[in-house]
């Protein structure tokens, strides 16, 4: 695949392969588009039914068009298409857009022709675009390929560029954010099943391309989703936003994602996870990517999450203000100098807090909006200003709007507005807003959440700064991926846990015993009170088969316990391959948590942490993330849950070591990626945290290699 | 008050006391407005500045205006305010509407003040709004009685009114609504701070007016939350949608309500469970107003909650899937035999499961649409259908609209439409569309929240309506009363169980011992093992004070457990009042819950249930209802928190008793309405669930007599 894109959304030539007379159909439309929105290049439509189409000569199969087209377009039913592919490999055509629909998505017959389609484009090297998609806008080269209600319009080229999975939809929401939300594309490409150039593909190229500011993306699932991380680290470097809005995230989504474009869709709380971890912004309608684009353009970035909220009526302060909490937001109290300052300015009934309601006093004195607007701004607790104008109009609306882009020009930190007069009546207010680029809002809530956008992905480049400056500890075991290489079946306990010390998890003292004496030696030498659990194989789940006897005080009790377990585990299991009885030292002091490692297919190893067992199982109150994470991280995961506070010291506890519990994370983080190609799944369940300064210890532990 | 608002927003003669020349500020506004927007009843301008205003003959004094106007409008500040007020009374003004701010929401002086408003209202029997308010617009009778940028409008009379409590933002929203989302408004009010009439009294009001159809809201607290049970069932009798738009549910937010309209706004927990168990829609940004305001005027109303989403292009329907999903709507495959039926109309890679993609092929042939939609809406598992149109334009989308046309008006199933072609390209189609009250919206995602609302509005109807037929336990006890009455301190565990047995509450066999001897006596004829708890109004937490044993299984170990917590509880507390040592059966294999009663001073009783300890305590995984609730309710309540699958048996246990669970919660609602004027508090923690069939016995219990 050729790796710079630049030629597919700029290209000198384009073939159309069963291009139609009839302009309407969706074969008709792409070379009628091209023709009428003015594209520049060579057109060469390929259809042998005809000798000429709309001006241009028309050419019977694509080897006898005069040149290599730096793109072609296939436009006839699937079948025919796979010759068709295999006929632009053998010209040499870098880049192919497959229309026709029927492949993967309905069912079996569709996936064997289209591992074809990814065989063809493999060998000869094409740049695949499709199948099952609408096609591309390359805005400036005005190469509009594709068809659709969407290309009916000429569009004012700008920074952002969108990738859609969904061909109709990703054009309708493209269009209407152009025509309605003013919103300037460049390069517009719409996927379909993504047999060649997938959507991180496209990301990681637009993350490069110096003409997009702005990425928008709809995606139902990510076949390559183990890139993510690192596109979006990328991204997080170059400073550009990606937006994405990601659906089939319910069950019911699944099963629809599965017969639309046939992505595998992954599990939704893994996506979840990377775009958090990664500062791609999630969306959730349209007009958070017009609302979004235009905060993003507005060329100032905020230092931290502190907004200043500014009304004239409080209602919407009130509003504005539940939503910056609720995204992340802080909403503090001015300095008490600001305050003092402004007091004087303003009536005795204006609220001076946060939010700051100037009241309605303002229609009689626009100086006062100026004058408050420069000592809130320049407050230093204040790194952002977010004001609602409630429906200002006429004369008023143009003077308010004059001091507010006088102040933003002497200020680096954002303004925007909550606005929702009409553009009739406020005309003149709005182009000056819209001249410094100060982001204006119908709704207040919207600019809220602009905002939030805004400020959350200032925070993400920020805290990916600061990840780069954190150390990332690797570690590294040839024995254990040995190990796991040769193993067959799932590790035991007393396996596993050898795997965990070998990776420097610290594990509960033991040892296993294959006669009731030794166990009784190795008890004495741990120390009373001790634990005994079968290890075999066979029996993965211990307690139901009579396997574990804990709290036992005395050497005897000991002896017992051992032959107690061989007589219930053979009656559970007579056949199991018994590899013996681990001997454990107790663990009484420690909150059990549970960590664990899912080596997922798509994204590669995820890290799970959750408080044991009915918080992880019955609440599902887990934090995931991929691996390998920085120790800044283990403690957002750690801090994240809900049950975060029985470590802390919740109900009487003794604070729980948490340094402790976030070095071993990073561990199991190094090992994850170490055993990447050796390991399905790790559980640490219980692994006791014990109060602060005493460490942690892995009570238990599962590891499934991963079968080849 | 007068009880009929009618009145208010029909007025044939307004006064304006303190009317002004300088028709931009404030005060000119209101008079400017009434004479522009063409308001035919007698106006009479009150200022002794002048002797005529706007060619009206104005008054010194309101007792100088020659009748009796049936609303007077006070504009002067807020000192004089009070006094115009007293006027408006001694007149006989039956509504006064006040603007002036500088009331309760700047503090003890304003507070002073505002009572005394409150006084005069009441004094007089005034129907008071505001102050601190931007008036009210009855449009019918052209009553343009404000100030701000709303009024410059004319506004088409239709079937929505509105209720805000703050003014700038409460007419910004109904500006925008009906300028530019068409929406026809009926009455609009902005109350302030509510010393007369409220929200509620207006939702009240507006639930019987036949011309309102529906009632939007925006609020930041209700003083007089308790009639929101009430007014909520009579809406829902009257099947009349409520929209609130509840704002203050962030710490943050609720300090600002009180810098704003000083409303007391309450526990935003209580509001959702009283939205929730009343039906009231909670709405979060002006676009739901409109959007749901279409949808519910479409005059079709779900049978049930199974949606058919069907699509042009598969990305709308996946998308649609998710949200429906979030909202509680079903997407169920159709029937086998619509299935049938369909597979010859589609192209073979149309997805026929639901969402129902269509594909690109309607361009092609509409009569597709028609056939397809007929034979979907007519599937008996489809309740209503969604239909997600892309960017469809120009004459097809004619051709598509009139096809829907037709199907819809032979079916009383709701059909909306996500359609983002702008109206300038979808002219004909959405005319056709309007006409017959087919509501589309310009994305998918709005459409199926707006179908969502309906929905889940007819169901909450339903729900209502089942529950009538319901029948509802109440219980008295003027024995506990009489006790509450009497009682000056928390009661102590045996005195509360005491009170939850008469109600009917299962508790733990127990008695109160006063020696050692009593304490072993009890116990053998309880039987072994027992529990001994100090009984103490001094001693609130039992265990701290080492005045609890469990697992006690001899006389022998009852009598040294006496004498040890006599010992503990003394050197912990050398005054405590002792009222004896309790002697309790052991409960061993129920699962602990906890059930609570809190008596609300804004709600009035509410019930609370949670899993015991740490999941009520850290998880707060809690749901809460209003008393009293039916059988039904208390399900609901048991079902909704997350860790509900602990009762079933979730991790190995016995389901437990979850019927006399519900019993329990009954009778736990009528104790709390029978004991509402007597008790602050109730909790029983633990409730222990028995194995089904087994019952349910408080173990504990606390109670806080309400103090006079």
């Amino acid at each position: 695949m050729p790796l710079d894109l630049q030629r597919l959304f700029n290209p000198r030539s384009i073939a159309l392969i069963g291009a139609s007379t009839e302009l309407g159909t969706i074969s008709g439309q792409p070379m009628n588009f091209l023709v009428k929105r003015g594209y520049q290049g060579a057109l060469y439509p390929v259809n042998p039914k005809y000798t000429e189409l709309l001006g241009h000569k028309c050419y019977a199969a694509i080897d006898e068009v005069p040149e290599v087209p730096d793109v072609a377009i296939i436009l006839v039913n699937a079948r025919l298409a796979v010759k068709m592919l295999e006929a632009c490999g053998r010209k040499g055509v870098p880049f192919v857009i497959m229309f026709s629909s029927g492949f993967s998505e309905i069912g079996a017959e569709g996936v064997t022709m289209q591992n074809e389609l990814r065989a063809i484009a493999q060998r000869y090297g094409i740049g695949f675009v499709g199948p099952n998609c609408q096609g591309i806008i390359g805005v400036p080269a005005k190469a509009y390929a594709g068809f659709g209600s969407a290309f009916i319009y000429d569009y004012e080229p700008g920074p952002v560029s969108m990738v859609s999975q969904s061909g109709g939809f990703g054009f309708s929401v493209m269009s209407l954010a152009a025509m309605e939300g003013g919103v300037g594309f460049r390069y517009v490409v719409t996927t379909g099943n993504e047999v060649g150039i997938s959507t991180l593909d496209f990301w990681r190229f637009l993350v490069d391309d110096p003409g997009t500011q702005m990425i928008a993306s709809y995606t139902e699932g990510m076949k390559d989703a183990w890139q993510l991380r690192e596109i979006g680290e990328a991204a997080l470097d170059a400073r550009k936003p990606i937006l994405v809005w990601k659906v089939g995230n319910s069950e019911e989504g699944r099963r629809a994602v599965a017969s639309h474009t046939a992505n595998l869709s992954g599990a939704t709380a893994l996506y979840q996870a990377a775009f958090r971890q990664t500062g791609v912004q999630q969306i959730e309608d349209i007009q958070d990517i017009v609302d979004y684009s235009a905060a993003f353009q507005c060329g100032k970035v905020p230092r931290g999450n502190r907004v200043a909220i500014i009304t004239i009526s409080g209602g919407a302060g009130i509003m504005m203000t539940d939503e910056a909490i609720a995204r992340g937001l802080a909403v503090q109290p001015l300095s008490p100098e600001t305050v003092e300052k402004l007091r004087p300015l303003v009536p005795s009934f204006a609220a001076l807090g946060n939010p700051i309601d100037l009241t309605a006093a303002i229609f009689d004195d626009t100086d006062l909006c100026r004058k408050a607007l420069e000592l809130i701004i320049e407050d230093p607790l204040v790194d952002s200003v977010a004001m609602a104008n409630a429906g200002l109009q006429g004369e008023v609306a143009t003077k308010v709007a004059r001091e507010i882009v006088n102040v933003a020009r002497r200020s680096d930190k954002p303004i925007m507005l909550g606005w929702s007069a009409r553009r009739e009546v406020a005309g003149v207010a709005y182009s000056m807003l819209d001249e410094l680029k100060i982001p204006h809002y119908r709704s207040p809530m919207r600019c809220m959440r602009a905002l939030a956008a805004l400020t959350n992905h200032a925070l993400a480049c920020g805290r990916h700064e600061a990840r780069k400056r954190e150390p990332l500890l690797a570690l590294s075991s040839a024995e254990s991926k040995a190990e796991l290489a040769a193993s067959g079946t799932d590790l035991a306990e007393y396996q596993a846990k050898r795997l965990l010390a070998r990776y420097g998890i610290p594990v509960t003292r033991e040892e296993l015993a294959t006669s009731a004496s030794e166990a009784r030696r190795i008890a004495s030498e741990i120390g009373f009170p001790v634990v005994l659990k079968i290890q075999s194989a066979d029996v993965p789940h211990k307690t139901e088969a009579g396997g574990v006897r804990v709290g036992l005080k005395s050497a005897a009790e000991v002896e017992a316990a051992y032959e107690a377990i061989l007589v219930s585990v053979r009656r559970y299991k007579p056949d199991a391959a018994i590899d013996g009885v681990l001997v454990q030292e107790m663990v009484q002091d420690g909150v059990e948590v549970i960590l664990g490692i899912n080596n997922d297919p798509l994204f590669g190893p995820a890290l799970m942490f959750g408080l044991g067992g009915i918080f992880t199982e019955v609440m599902k109150d887990v934090s995931l993330r991929l691996a390998p994470i920085h120790a800044s991280v283990a403690r957002e995961m750690i801090r994240e849950v809900k049950a975060y506070p029985l470590l802390t010291g919740a109900r009487g506890r003794a604070p729980c070591d948490e340094d402790a519990l976030v070095e071993a994370l990073c561990r199991l983080s190094a090992m994850a990626i170490d055993l990447k190609d050796h390991l399905a799944e790790l559980d640490i369940n219980p692994l006791f945290v014990l109060p602060a300064g005493r460490g942690v210890k892995a009570g238990d532990a599962l590891i499934k290699p991963r079968s080849r």
